[in-house]
């Protein structure tokens, strides 16, 4: 173990920097660790505050995981609050600090320094931007004043559908307000691929909430008591409160002003001990980009678990030195519940893998959330994508009423683990009827991608992949509710003996309700020499009601 | 891909004999697939069985995931129910088979075998053990005869506290029923270490049920119109329905008689293909042993998930050869509800570690099902065990009211791709605050087990295992209301100014809740160099109410 040393440096008292300075006490009761934070609070719950708007989190305390005095009472942390940092002097390591309550300015030095500033919403410098309707939510403050300003709007518009905008969205609608989203891409969740969040827009809009898709702002303009948002479409949005959730800039001004080497977005490159190009200055969360294990490209995951984590790395590598555990870098696992349904996201999306040029193969299935004979299981649909040369999962997303956030921890450890579909496949998962199925939905997804790579699941993506033959062969009652436009219907069990309806000449698409007897008569059908293949995700994730 | 076999014929029609017809039928149309099943069901859902006689799967239709007919007319199946094989002619490559119907006998001959004949429920050769009053549950059959005498009886024993022992408890309680639990170990759910069941004895215990632990049976005896189990510790316990729920044995016999090999508990021996000693037959299910892949060893799991999949990869060697996937073998992932509570196992137990003399390391940590803020979290308790070598995760167990598949899921996952305690430490899980935590349970046993190996962490396994010097941190009020027996109080805020009240000349023992801050003080008082050690678990785990 290192010498300890006398002074430990925090910028920023949240997620990253609250756990860098905990783990730091863990190993040294004597280093001097001060706990720089401009903002009046510590260690807040930030991923909390859109359930205090809804009322979810009724009691306002419950968010203030800490305060500055439980901090001090347990770390013995010199936590300074309303405390801005204004400039780095590397050479003599000292912290230029400037109080918010009284303007006066101090110098700080510090052995060790670590920079935990965060990220903040981005606020693009349109017409109008500065008007006090328009809102971005990142911490305590925002959130009261958000609430206040609900209080009286009788319609919102939540600029950028996000995770954090559809939490809004969400918890604005389950107060009463009416509410418009609007997101520049033609769907929500960018982060996820297009398809797999149709059924949250279908929540969304089956809710009342105004899906404006595919159009951009270009300013805002008060009419007396209201804002009107100016879209690119043309269209004018008027509403009494505008939250804006656009996306967020890492805070690294202080850092780039001290000459630390910054990444391409702009965040501060550090190596896996979270240090910096400053053998003293480490920097941790939303600030800082870290490595993709996946793909090994550099990356940036503005999201609490990582800064948590990489707090913990920084603290580690000051007592521990190169005997610290590495941070092993972020492979983006995220997860947004709107009303009763969940969508998620761990790894790479197929958007991102077409961005990056990298080749993957890719199925998406629907299995039960538990055994499909015990009461209250409820369909999730996984689409899971990995790599042809090696089989190795590269990413996946699900969406469901319930499962969702099992199925995308169970996908996020195989992909720390580097596993393959085969792996996948093989999962022994936790299997009573309440909690899951002898074939779990991710057994599934890895059978089915075992069976592409076969050659036994000849797969077409979505319907409008598909050529003029279609046949339909589920029940003819299932056939007439939800119906395939196009198709032919030849239920299953009557399809060997109607093989005579079904022309060789051309190939044959086989669809069904969840995307798996669909495969079954694919099966069928090759067997007897067809060229047959089948639509993924069946008519439940094809077809828009 | 081989020439297709001209015929395959499954002993067994349950999950993996009907896994193993369903994946055999997707190689091929032009096999001719026998399905032999000595009962009149095939494919039905086993596990769902308690469920039925409960009421909380209403419909026993339900339960018929497929029937005979549906099979034919799905797959093409040349399903025989009430056929039991009697013979296998290796050399001739036929079976011998009787008709349950009308007694007829006659020969089939095959190309290739599939042997899923399960396992029977172990009924021992008691005195009085044919009364009618005890059953056992393995088919629907079974369930019917249960569910009609449970509607007369008052008082159901239940001899064996295992997996479905324990659904049966709470379902027969469910509809009324006093309920006795007799369990030979001195805990219930032997597969789990003692400690990790106790709030599950709590809760059946809350429920009214009787638990008799330590306690076996020596014999029946028929008292009017009740049966009295005569107990090894002399007592006798009347009752109006006994459930034999101690185990199962694979139906080998057929195997035995053969000549294939068997092992040392007279399971089917298999390759990585299911193939037995005869390379024209394979085994699957509960029938047959696996390789555990964790520490390599002969092991058999008699459950569904390992069943479906072993079934699948019988049929995939038939038709692909060697290029078909190899079963992995099996690693023991299970779970039980048990009211509101649930508990399960991955890997391998404490208990199992010590009887296999495999050195071992493990912590128990509490963490919140989810966002301690957002309402509804509920406490999980995991244990896990690892390999003091290089980390590798042995196995874990959870306990808790939600939540707790998950955790299981994630570190069966885990298991799979051989990760190691700093690997859980960095998962990185889907986070939301309805979903997880920034640092879910998983990472934090992670954490623990890295502090431990750090030396950070100096954990005691329990109470009765500390000295007599215990500080109990917790504050005033939860430490009244729970009390740690023989622990002095001294709040985690107030430690750093009352060391002096330590006696630094023997080891400290320190525990609080929920064995979190019992390290944090622990860290205070090592650095302040005292010999200090927290308690594991917390009260919350060690102190029984």
């Amino acid at each position: 173990m290192k010498t300890t040393p006398d002074t430990i440096v925090i910028i920023g008292g949240v997620a990253g920097g609250a756990s860098a300075a905990a783990r730091a006490r863990r190993h040294s009761e004597a280093a001097h660790i001060i706990l720089l934070e401009r903002g009046p609070d510590v260690s807040f719950a930030n991923c909390g505050l859109p359930y205090h708007i809804g009322g979810e989190i009724p009691d306002r305390a419950d968010l203030a995981v800490q305060t500055p005095d439980s901090l001090r009472a347990l770390l013995n942390l010199d936590v300074r609050t309303l405390t801005e940092a204004i400039s780095i002097d590397r050479s003599n390591q000292q912290v230029l600090v400037r109080s918010l309550a009284d303007s006066s300015e101090s110098l700080i030095s510090y052995d060790k320094l670590i920079l935990a500033p965060g990220a903040s919403p981005l606020r693009p410098p349109l017409p109008g931007i500065d008007s006090p309707l328009i809102h971005t939510l990142r911490n305590l403050q925002d959130m009261d004043r958000i609430k206040q300003a609900a209080a009286s709007a009788q319609h919102v518009a939540i600029i950028g559908a996000g995770f954090i905008g559809l939490e809004m969205a969400e918890q604005l609608h389950e107060i009463g307000k009416q509410v418009s989203v609007i997101e520049l891409q033609p769907q929500i969740l960018p982060q996820l691929d297009a398809e797999m969040v149709r059924p949250l827009e279908d929540t969304l809009r089956d809710k009342g909430i105004e899906l404006i898709l595919g159009d951009g702002i270009d300013g805002f303009e008060m009419i007396s008591n209201q804002i009107s948002a100016k879209l690119k479409s043309g269209k004018n949005l008027a509403t009494d409160l505008v939250i804006l959730s656009i996306g967020v800039r890492p805070e690294s001004g202080l850092a780039k002003a001290a000459g630390l080497e910054l990444g391409p977005r702009g965040h501060i490159v550090v190596d896996s001990y979270q240090l910096t190009s400053d053998p003293h200055i480490y920097a941790v969360g939303d600030v800082c980009e870290t490595e993709d294990p996946i793909l090994g490209k550099r990356t940036a995951i503005p999201l609490g678990g990582p800064a948590n984590r990489q707090g913990r790395t920084a603290a580690d590598h000051i007592f521990l030195g190169e005997k610290a555990l590495r941070y092993p870098g972020s492979i983006g696992t995220a997860i947004v519940r709107v009303f009763d349904h969940a969508a998620g996201i761990t790894g790479y999306s197929e958007t991102r893998l077409k961005q990056e040029g990298v080749s993957y193969q890719t199925v998406t299935v629907n299995g039960s959330s538990h055994a499909s004979y015990y009461p209250g299981s409820e369909t999730i649909t996984l689409k899971l994508l990995w790599s042809p040369e090696d089989g190795r999962v590269l990413g996946a997303q699900a969406s469901g009423k319930d499962g969702v956030d099992k199925r995308l921890d169970v996908i996020a450890t195989a992909l720390r683990g580097r596993l393959n579909i085969d792996d996948l496949a093989h999962l022994e998962l936790a299997y009573a009827p309440p909690f899951g199925s002898a074939k779990d939905v991710v057994n599934v997804a890895g059978f089915a991608a075992g069976n592409m790579r076969d050659g036994l699941l000849v797969p077409v993506a979505d319907l409008a992949s598909a050529g003029a033959q279609i046949i339909d062969v589920r029940p003819a009652a299932s056939a007439a509710k939800l119906p395939v436009p196009g198709a032919k219907n030849i239920p299953l069990p009557q399809l060997r003996s109607r093989l005579a309806e079904i022309d060789r000449s051309q190939p044959v698409f086989t669809v069904c309700q969840m995307g798996k007897t669909s495969y079954f008569a694919a099966r069928i059908l090759a067997n007897h020499g067809f060229d047959a293949r089948s639509i993924l995700g069946g008519a439940h994730h094809q077809v828009r009601k």
